[in-house]
């Protein structure tokens, strides 16, 4: 009697890793198969006709999901509040998604020194699920793909997605634009730097939160921001200003209050619909514009680019002038 | 005898206001007209074929201009530091063009609060011109078309170009890539603030200053900056720390030798040709974006868009959906 052939392809199996249909994916992921969830994230961070596949499929069912995004500067603590509002969201009976886009999050493997957060206490609670990205696409921003993250998230049922990102300028403003709350954490003594942040911070934060509570400075810090917050007031919504201490989890209660008040304010006065909505038109512009950019690198043959850009770099042509003959190669 | 006919054509005259042709502004420009020059940068900093032809005029006789791009927290000091680094570079005997992209600038306007920068002090003097510029383009950071401006005033022969940029966030970054000499700006005391910009300050700064050098915090600051930097040292260039006062000037005339260290040492090291060139490139691609921005907005029939938008709006179509429908109207 003949060894069986192993090639034989009766006896070859599909493993779970290698199932990459959303049309199996998406009703696993729904049933709270993680693993199918965090593939369908992949194929929609990496774009393309697979990512749209899936969104299209998902998106009727969302609009449910409160985003609520966390920015602030690196060492603010967003990770350890974070990692708090878990608890408060989880003790309050409801599942939570988490993105973390900043890349020196714990979330994301980021070993910050002396960090107490600690990703394990919820990798057994089947009511959490964690997401770290790689803040690609934009420089030091958030992902581009975010927005798309969230979209899925919301789709698959999560009644709270937390966003937390590196608070770095322009990132500030963009998570903005994707969360429902957003909420800004700065330290006691930021002093001059709420001055400093004012072009970017001030206008984007529906809650403010002044972490490291049990540091001198506070109350100089709560005075600066509301003074500063006063100045910009336009009779809506007033934001709040909380002191935390997120490493003992004083404060946080109130953070989630505040974040509820919120919520019900926007859902309210009618605001929350016109927000999603500028925000899913801004989206698909972007969206436009990425499809826009992938068209130019695969309709420009190499040589083309690749004269231009020596040209350039050589002074013999300008940069301006270089782009408009190659938007005439595009036009052909 | 009739009254003459004023409508005769011989009698009309072309008022300098009126005259839009490079041709002419170009070489009046050179010879020290500075409506000419005015309105020289106008056009470029409106765009398009128009200004396509100023740079590709001018262009050429440019690459001589050492650009010093000066960036940092409202409120560090930028604008008297600026104010004084002009005093410097004439007392040397060079021209100087100062460029001043922060919105919340003296030089472009805005009325800061206790400033004692006059932008009169120099308005007699024919070796300076300053042009402040609206931070379009970019949502609070360096105005787009600020490297076509310095490409003007550079063709235009001015040795010596300041750029004055608001550093909040994604501008650090954008001065960095568009100025051969990066100085950052801070104050005493930034403290924890030091770590928070770290993601995006340190990594661009040639020269780094701390203003208002009469306040307490000084040496700590300097420390703290002086630790961070040893930590992302690679043998190169070791950006120099300076403490100022810019509204006495001490420490100005260490700023603008520190300047000039770090231009020879990255002429000598060849790095800035490199540099140069990178940066010529990255111009090339942002503008062919921006020409494939205004493309779409007149390629795609205006009835399409808004249906596109209101079905987004209304949440029947997701916005990637919806974008790679709007890319398939482009093909056709």
């Amino acid at each position: 009697m003949p060894a069986p052939d192993l090639s034989d392809s009766r006896l070859t199996f599909t493993p779970m890793a290698r199932i990459s249909d959303p049309a199996i994916l998406i009703p696993n992921a729904r049933d709270g198969d993680r693993r199918a969830l965090a593939r369908l994230i992949t194929i929609v961070e990496n774009g393309g006709r697979a990512s749209d596949a899936v969104l299209s499929a998902v998106f009727p069912d969302g609009g449910r999901a409160w985003t609520t995004g966390l920015t602030g500067a690196p060492g603010a603590g967003k990770s350890t509040l974070t990692d708090r509002l878990i608890d408060a969201v989880r003790a309050a009976g409801s599942e939570v998604a988490v993105v973390a886009v900043d890349p020196s999050s714990p979330f994301s493997g980021g070993a910050v020194l002396g960090d107490r957060v600690r990703m394990q206490d919820h990798v057994d609670d089947a009511g959490v699920y964690i997401r770290s990205m790689a803040s690609r696409g934009h420089l030091g921003g958030i992902s581009a793909a975010t927005p798309r993250v969230v979209a899925t998230l919301d789709g698959m049922g999560f009644p709270e997605v937390l966003v937390e990102t590196v608070g770095v300028g322009q990132a500030e403003v963009e998570i903005a634009a994707n969360a429902d709350t957003t909420v800004v954490v700065v330290n006691p003594g930021w002093g001059d730097s709420v001055q400093a942040a004012k072009a970017g911070l001030l206008e984007v934060g529906d809650v403010f939160i002044v972490n490291k509570a049990d540091r001198p400075g506070v109350h100089e810090t709560v005075r600066d921001l509301t003074q500063m917050l006063e100045l910009g007031a336009n009779g809506g919504w007033s934001p709040p200003i909380i002191p935390t201490v997120a490493a003992t989890g004083e404060g946080v209660a109130e953070l989630w209050d505040a974040v509820g008040r919120h919520r019900r304010h926007i859902q309210e006065t009618g605001e929350l619909a016109e927000v999603r909505r500028h925000r899913s038109v801004a989206e698909m512009e972007s969206a436009l514009l990425a499809g826009m950019r992938q068209r130019v690198r695969s309709s420009i043959p190499a040589e083309t680019w690749a004269e231009m850009t020596d040209q350039v770099g050589e002074r013999q042509l300008d940069p301006w002038n270089a782009a408009a003959n190659l938007l005439r190669v595009l036009s052909d």
